[in-house]
C-alpha cells in the first residue's frame, strides 16, 4: 500500500457556488472524505483498544488556493498523506490540481484520537500497533505556512445562529464543515465573485450541539487577514478562523 | 440507449445525519444530479435554439419513503426514468434501492424548462427535435401518489430565516434542497430518531436571492400532515411543502 492516497473526484453541480465553483466548504468535507479513506485502507481508520471505540477528531484545517477551484463537472485530484505522527496528534497534508493535472492548492490538517465512550485522547503511537507511523512520508513537500496560533477576540458578535437538525453530524455535532460555511457566509459576495479568499484556517477548540446557539464575532487585523470567533450560548470559544483575502 | 438510466452511489459519512442514515436534503440532491445525468447522456440535458440557452427548472418533488434509508457508507441504486411530456412540463420518476437491491423508496419529481435569456418557458415537445418523447417510459410502475395542490396557509410564520451565500447555487438562487433543509429544520429531533418521515411534498413557486428574508409558516392538517409555507420578503410565496410523519 502506497503511502500517498490519489482521490479522483468531481465537481456536481449542486456543490458549486454561484460563481460556478466547487464551494470550499464542499471541497472541506472531500478533504475530510478522502482523510477517511486514506486512513481506512491503511489500517488506522477507526481504532479499538481494550472494547473501546475509537474514532478520529479534527483539530485543525488549513487550506491555500494557488489557482482556481474546479468549476462546475470538471474532475479534479486530491493527493493526500501523513506528514507527521505524535503521540496525540498526527499531521496530515493534501495536495489539489485541476482536471489538467495542475496544482491549484494545498491543505494541512491536525488530528486527534479520541475514545468514544470516554472523549479522552488516544496514544498514536501504540494504537492498531502503531500502523499509522509506517506510513508517514515526511519528505513529500506541502508548500505552505504550517497554521499558527489564531489569537482570542474580545469584540461583540455581529450574528447569532441556532444549531438546527442539517447541521448536525453522524455524532450529533455540529458538522465540521457547516463551522467553515457559518463563517463563509459573513463574507461580501464580492469576495467569492473577485475569487479572493487564498486562505482559510481554522482551529476546532470545542463540540456544539443542536440548539446551541452561535455568536459569531469577527476582526480585520493589521496584517490585512480576517479573524472570525465563535462563542456557544454565551460561554465557551467552540472555534476560530482566520480568513486572508486578496484586495 | 435505454430509457432507464441507473446510478450506484454511496451514503458518504458527511451526508447522514445524527441518526447515521442519508440525510433526506442530500438524497435530494442525488436525485436532481442522477436527473441530470440521464438527461444529458440521452441530448436533452441542456437546450438550445435560436441562440438561446435553456435550463431545466424543477418545479414539483416528492419523495416516498417505504424502507429504510442507506446507513454511513452503504451503497444504493438510484433507477430514474420519464414518465410523460407535455408542452410545458414533463415527469420524471425515480426509484431507490438499497444495497440489497430491496426497494427503499419512489420519487416524482415535474419539470419545465427555461430560457436563460428571458426566463420564459420552451416547448418540450419540439426543443432538441422532441428527443426526449423518444425516451417515454410510461408502463414502468412508480407506486406512490401523484403530489396533489398544497393549499396556501394563513399562519402567522414561526421562524425567520435570511438567505446566505452557503444557500445559493450556481445560478444565485436558493438551492432547492435548501427549501427543504430549512423545511426539516423545523421538525422535532424525534421525528428523525424514530424514523418517521414518510413522504415529503415540496411545490417550487418562486426563486429566491441572497439577503432574502424567509418567513416560514407551518400548520397540522386534519388527515395529519404538517403544511409548510415560505415567503420571501413579506411577500411572495416561494414553496409550499406537504410532510407526512408516522405517529
Amino acid at each position: 500500500m502506497t503511502k500517498v492516497g490519489t482521490f479522483d473526484l468531481v465537481a456536481e453541480p449542486f456543490h458549486c457556488d454561484f460563481t460556478g465553483h466547487l464551494a470550499l466548504g464542499v471541497l472541506g468535507n472531500h478533504l475530510l472524505n478522502c482523510a477517511g479513506q486514506h486512513a481506512t485502507a491503511r489500517g488506522f481508520g477507526m481504532g479499538r483498544l481494550n472494547e473501546e471505540n475509537y474514532t478520529w477528531v479534527l483539530s485543525r484545517l488549513a487550506i491555500e488556493l494557488t489557482g482556481e477551484m474546479p468549476r462546475q463537472y470538471e474532475t479534479f485530484h486530491v493527493d493526500t498523506w501523513i506528514e507527521s505522527v505524535y503521540r496525540l496528534f498526527t499531521d496530515r497534508c493534501f495536495a489539489l490540481r485541476n482536471h489538467l493535472g495542475q496544482p491549484i492548492g494545498y491543505a494541512r490538517s491536525t488530528w486527534a484520537m479520541i475514545s468514544l465512550q470516554t472523549r479522552r485522547p488516544a496514544d498514536l503511537l501504540t494504537l492498531s500497533d502503531g500502523r499509522i507511523v509506517d506510513f508517514i512520508d515526511a519528505d513529500r513537500p506541502c508548500p505552505m505556512d504550517k497554521p499558527g496560533r489564531i489569537r482570542p477576540l474580545t469584540v461583540d458578535p455581529t450574528e447569532l445562529i441556532r444549531v438546527r437538525y442539517s447541521d448536525i453530524d453522524i455524532n450529533g455535532h455540529l458538522n465540521s464543515m457547516r463551522y467553515v460555511e457559518h463563517i463563509l457566509d459573513l463574507l461580501p459576495m464580492d469576495v467569492f465573485r473577485r475569487q479572493a479568499l487564498r486562505r482559510f484556517d481554522i482551529q476546532y477548540i470545542a463540540e456544539s450541539l443542536v440548539d446551541d446557539t452561535l455568536a459569531l464575532s469577527q476582526q480585520r487585523m493589521d496584517d490585512g487577514s480576517l479573524v472570525v470567533q465563535i462563542r456557544k450560548n454565551d460561554a465557551e470559544t467552540i472555534c476560530r478562523a482566520k480568513l486572508e483575502i486578496e484586495n
